[in-house]
C-alpha cells in the first residue's frame, strides 16, 4: 500500500483531480490510498487534491450505521443499497473499523458480503484502511466521503462496528445515525450504552423475519419506550424504531423513507446546514489538537527533554510543561 | 486578589520558599494565590517556588472526598479531620470547585462550616479559588497541594461536590477516592453514576443517627452489593462499604483505619507510588496539551487566519489544520 503510495506520489494534483471528477473509479481508489496514507508527502498530495477539487456539496447525504458483531450490517447494507440505487442514487460504501487502529483485520473487507451490491452500476464500496491513519479514525474516512462526493456519489453509507468510540467518529461525519439491533439479545449483551441510543435518530430492529418476527415487533415495542425516555436528538426530529428483514426486503423501503423524511425534515429547519457546519469546525479543531501533538512529541529536543526528564521535574508537571513548550516554541 | 498576587510578585521566591519550610501559614496562603492567579508572571513566579521547594514527598498522604450537595460533605470533614489530627497529622483540606469555573460562588469559601476543625492546631482550610484557574481545576489545586506538603501538612483532604468532571480531576491528583451517599435517595436522585461508583474505594452512608440508623444500614447492604458487581479499583483494593454519623462520631475513626488500612495495602504492594508516578506522567500530558492549545490559540497570526477562514478551507478541515500548524511553527 505504502509503496503504491508512494508511486502515485508522482502525479500531479490535477490528474487526480480530472479523474475524480469524470467519475473515474480506479483514480478515485488511488486518490483514497493517498489519504489513508500515514506518510507526509503522500498527505500533503492527497491534501492538494482535496483542495482542487473544491469540495463542500452539501447535495449529498452521509448515513451513518452501526450495530454490534452479528446484528447484520452488511446483510442490511446489501439491501438497503439496492434500494438507494433504485430511488436514483449513485451509492459509497464507506467503514471505519476500529480494529483497524491496531492492524487487527478490517470489516467490510471481504466485499463478497455485498456481493449482487457491489456489482450494481453506481455503487462504490471501499474496505476499510488496513492500518493507523495519522490524525484517527475519523479524518480518512471524512476525507473519502469528500473524495466519493466529489466524484459524483451523493448517497454514502459509512459502517462502523459498534463498540464506543468509533460511533462517535461517525457520528462527526454523517447526518443520520441508524442503529441496528437484534431482538431478545438484552442491551447488555449487545454492548449498547444508553449515550449511544441517545445518540440515534432511528433504532432498526434486524432479522424480523420468519419464527423471529413476534420477538422482533415485541423488541420495537420495548426499546421504543426506551427510547422514548432518553433525550431526543438536537435537531427536533423524534428517533424512530422499526423492523426490517434483509432476508424478505420488509421494512427496507419504509426505513429509506424515513431517512428521506428526516432530510427533508432537517432542511426544513436549517438543522441540516447548521450541523454541517458544526461537523467541520469541530473535526477542524481535533484536527488542531492531532497535529499540535503530533509536531510537539515528534520534536526531536522534546522527545530528548522527555526522555532525560528529572523526578523533580515531573513532580512539577505543570511547570515543567511550561518549559518545555517555550523551549518548543522559541527554535521551532 | 489580582492586585494582591501583584504586589506579592516583587517577591523573591526565596521569601517564600524560606517561609513555607518553616510552616508560615501567613506566606504559604500567598504562595496559594499565585498558583491560583492567571497571569502569566505570577505563575512563572510559582512554578520558580515550586521548583525551589523540591517538592515531590510521598510521605503524606492525599484523601478525595466527593458527594452531592446535602450529603454532609462538610460536617464530615470537621468530624473526620479531628480524627486525623488526634492520629498525630498536620491536616490540610483543600477543595476543587466546579462552580468556581463559572465564578459561580464557592465551596468552603464559608470557613464557618467548619468552625471547630479550623481552630486547631496544625489544621489549615484554604477555600476554593474564586476564578477560573488556567489549565483547568485540577492543576492550581495540585500545586497547592503540593505547597502544603512542603509546609509540613502530611493528610490532605480534597473535597469536591460530585457532578462529573470534578471527581474525575480529584482522583488524578489523590491517592483515596472517598464517596458519600444518603441514605434512601436512590442512585438517580444523587446524580451518583455507576462510573463514579467505581472510582470509589470506599463508600460511606452518612446521617447514620436516630431514626436514620435502620436506613443507613439497609443502604448501606444494597450499595455493598452493588459495588461487588462492579469492576473493583486497579489497585487490588477490595472497595468498602460503611455507615457514619458526624452527630454522634460513630463509625469515623472506623472510617480513619479503613483508610489507613488502604495505605499499608497499596505501599506493600507497590500501586502507591506507581500511581503517584502514573498520576505525574498524566498531569504532565494534560498540561502540555493545555499549554500547546493555549499557545496556539492566542497567536495573533492564528486567530486572523482562523477569523478570515474561506469555505473551502473548513471544508477540509484536516489540510486547513496542516497549514495553519506550518504557519504558527515557522514563525513562532
Amino acid at each position: 500500500m505504502s509503496r503504491l503510495a508512494d508511486e502515485m506520489n508522482k502525479q500531479e494534483p490535477d490528474f487526480y483531480i480530472q479523474g475524480i471528477l469524470k467519475g473515474d473509479v480506479a483514480i478515485l481508489s488511488r486518490a483514497i490510498t493517498l489519504v489513508e496514507s500515514t506518510k507526509e508527502t503522500n498527505l500533503e498530495l492527497a491534501h492538494n487534491i482535496l483542495r482542487g477539487l473544491r469540495i463542500g456539496t452539501e447535495k449529498s447525504f452521509r448515513l451513518g450505521i452501526t450495530g454490534v458483531p452479528g446484528v447484520g450490517k452488511s446483510t442490511f447494507i446489501e439491501g438497503f443499497g439496492k434500494e438507494v440505487i433504485k430511488r436514483g442514487h449513485r451509492l459509497a460504501v464507506l467503514a471505519i473499523d476500529p480494529s483497524s487502529q491496531k492492524s487487527k483485520g478490517s470489516i467490510l473487507g471481504d466485499k463478497t458480503r455485498m456481493e449482487e451490491l457491489s456489482t450494481l452500476p453506481g455503487v462504490f464500496i471501499r474496505p476499510s484502511p488496513s492500518g493507523n491513519s495519522l490524525g484517527g479514525v475519523a479524518r480518512s474516512t471524512y476525507e473519502t466521503i469528500l473524495l466519493c462526493e466529489a466524484a459524483g456519489y451523493d448517497y454514502i453509507i459509512v459502517e462502523t462496528v459498534g463498540v464506543g468510540q468509533s460511533e462517535i467518529a461517525m457520528s462527526k461525519i454523517t447526518d443520520f445515525f441508524l442503529l441496528l439491533m437484534l431482538a431478545g439479545a438484552g442491551d447488555e449483551l449487545q454492548g449498547i450504552k444508553r449515550g449511544i441510543m441517545e445518540m440515534a435518530d432511528a433504532l432498526v430492529i434486524t432479522k424480523a423475519d420468519g419464527d423471529n418476527i413476534n420477538k422482533a415487533k415485541a423488541a420495537r415495542t420495548e426499546y421504543a419506550q426506551a427510547m422514548h425516555l432518553l433525550q431526543q436528538p438536537e435537531s427536533g426530529w423524534t428517533s424512530r424504531t422499526m423492523t426490517c428483514s434483509a432476508l424478505t426486503n420488509d421494512g427496507i423501503a419504509e426505513i429509506y423513507d424515513m431517512v428521506e423524511e428526516y432530510r427533508r425534515f432537517v432542511l426544513a429547519n436549517g438543522f441540516f446546514p447548521a450541523r454541517r457546519e458544526q461537523q467541520k469546525l469541530s473535526l477542524l479543531k481535533d484536527a488542531i489538537d492531532q497535529h499540535l501533538k503530533a509536531q510537539f512529541y515528534s520534536n526531536p529536543r522534546v522527545q530528548e527533554r522527555l526522555k532525560n526528564a528529572r523526578p523533580e521535574e515531573i513532580a512539577d508537571p505543570f511547570g515543567f510543561a511550561r518549559k518545555l513548550l517555550t523551549d518548543f516554541l522559541k527554535k521551532g
